[in-house]
């Protein structure tokens, strides 16, 4: 293991960024100056889109059980997602990360080479940063830059009564899967100092929301996938705090209601097997979990027959007006109104 | 005092942002969905730039002596500069917080009062962030986006053999700030459940100094005055983490070596008298301290006769060929190496 002090920050700039060629023609130029520069087309319909988030040790993650490699693509993903959330294409990455003095250049490589890796696979060119210390734990805060046709753009306040309501993959997952590594740190944890045969955590059959979890995908594929249908959404988020909250958001934003069904919420049968195991209701996991990173939107009623021809999505309700509230319709036909129990960061520390 | 789970994530958003109006024909939605969206002008000279700066408690400022209004200032200006330094114009901020348990609402508020104060003196848009808490210290993460024609960018990388080096403003006033500060602190904490008459830090004649560390200003004004000169530098970079090693920067970039010369660097008078107070060398503080956040920038030798003119600029040195290295006569007429001992938040903990 190196010693960062042995690189200095700017060896240690140079060693992470090396070798970075630009994936996209709008990036003139990427780290090495006090600025990266930028040349988006220049057309009148051009507009460009920015957003920025910021993980931080043992509130967003927790380094026992998270690979600094899966740890630095789920920072870029969450990046991406937000831009494919305005039905844009992310096309640059500025990186701070402040780490402690535990850190070695090795584990910074790791880290690198996640958001390398999800840089490659969305086209996105990691063109600026800052790379520091901190006296606690790490901490990581990341820009997306990102590109759309004006008339292209969809914000959280376009949806209409009426409209149909659809998400992307399925719900849940994720939340399980912290659950399973939770309790795996609490098993481990109990065996500290224990005899030579500590027992290893066992997925096997859960692979998929351990997956969900530490690695998730941001859904370019479903920004194609409208595209090439031809469907324009009218409003979409992604579901970073749990389903209830994020369409709480557009109904707010789009001065709307809505009323989605229960039984129609995409759950995974993992997530349904796992939630049984911790004495969960699946459901709950799918409406509160949160960081499931899928796409929710809402199309016209005209395009239902479209939407049915898209893969990986599903009508899960649809739009009303404002009065008639957030409902949820659960499977023996009750009414509830929607509540957002979605993970808050700045509440009381959160189960998730 | 206003606990922060009173408000919620969205509530304390709502608060923090309430009022933004935009400053930039650019920003066309701010605060409030997955991402802001600029609509840059449609130019076929037109360039964004981007920026990305982290300051982490206990490294980068010390709450015990730092007011959190000049904090969030701090922070901005610290990525306005940097914008500066590529001869472009700040339009957008995204600021992500990451604050811990103590930290009320009320603190927040006098945060973004310094972020919004930066915002209004330099005209600049903040269209974005991420509230988040943090298990430890206060985290700050901003990004900014700037605009610049692309005949008008001035990289570190344009310097010339004869250029002429100049520089901004005085040097060493934000590190012997800061050990005034680090000074007090030290005698206030030993006084720590002492008497009742404890002691106030006076900083009466130093006052100067103490607001160049905790509320340094980006030089628009500069940039500004290069501009009405018609003055293009050929490199230019803030000093950030000392003049030697952004010189160098220069050098490395450009391909050139530099002489400058010690009697010509400028230096406050409060800088000197505390440096003598400290048994330190000004110049040393000069040249290595850090934080001063003035413009360092070269010019063709055929500008000198327009520099003269530029208000609070001073020529120090000049180019040269790379083999003739970089260098600095001192007072004395000795010659010495240009070593980069500026800060270094990844080496041993600094004494900046």
């Amino acid at each position: 293991m190196t010693e960062i002090s042995t690189l200095g920050e700017f060896g240690l700039i140079d060693r992470l960024t090396e070798g970075l060629a630009p994936f996209n023609a709008s990036t003139l130029l990427g780290v090495g100056d006090d600025c990266a520069v930028m040349n988006y087309a220049s057309d009148a319909k051009n507009r460009v889109v920015a957003t920025t988030d910021m993980l931080m040790e043992g509130i967003h993650f927790d380094l026992t059980y998270t690979p600094l490699k899966h740890l630095g693509y789920k920072a870029a993903m969450v990046n991406l997602s937000d831009v494919y959330a305005m039905n844009a294409r992310p096309r640059q990455l500025l990186v701070s990360i402040a780490v402690g003095r535990k850190c070695k250049v090795e584990h910074l490589d790791e880290l690198y080479a996640g958001l390398r890796l999800a840089c490659e696979r969305h086209g996105v060119d990691l063109v600026g940063g800052d790379t520091t210390s901190s006296l606690t734990g790490v901490a990581i805060s990341i820009t997306c830059l990102g590109e759309v046709e004006e008339e292209r753009i969809v914000k959280r306040s376009g949806a209409h009564d009426t409209d149909l309501i659809c998400v992307s993959g399925n719900l849940g997952a994720a939340y399980l899967g912290l659950q399973l590594l939770e309790r795996e740190k609490r098993v481990l944890s109990g065996q500290k100092g224990g005899t030579e045969t500590v027992a290893q955590p066992d997925f096997s059959g859960r692979e998929y929301l351990i997956e969900r979890i530490l690695k998730p995908e941001a859904r370019r594929d479903v920004i194609d996938a409208l595209q090439k249908a031809e469907i324009l959404p009218t409003a979409m988020i992604d579901i970073s705090d749990g389903l209830s909250s994020e369409l709480m958001h557009i109904c707010k934003k789009s001065g709307v209601g809505c009323r989605i069904y229960e039984e129609k919420i995409p759950v995974d049968y993992q997530t349904a097997l796992a939630a049984e195991e911790f004495g969960m209701n699946v459901y709950t996991a799918a409406l509160n979990g949160g960081e499931d990173y899928e796409l929710l939107f809402t199309v016209p009623l005209t395009a239902h027959e479209l939407v049915t021809t898209l893969p990986d999505v599903k009508e899960i309700g649809y739009v009303t007006r404002a009065e008639l509230g957030q409902k949820l319709v659960t499977r023996d036909g009750q009414e509830f109104d929607l509540k957002a129990q979605g993970w808050n960061p700045l509440a009381e520390k959160s189960e998730a």
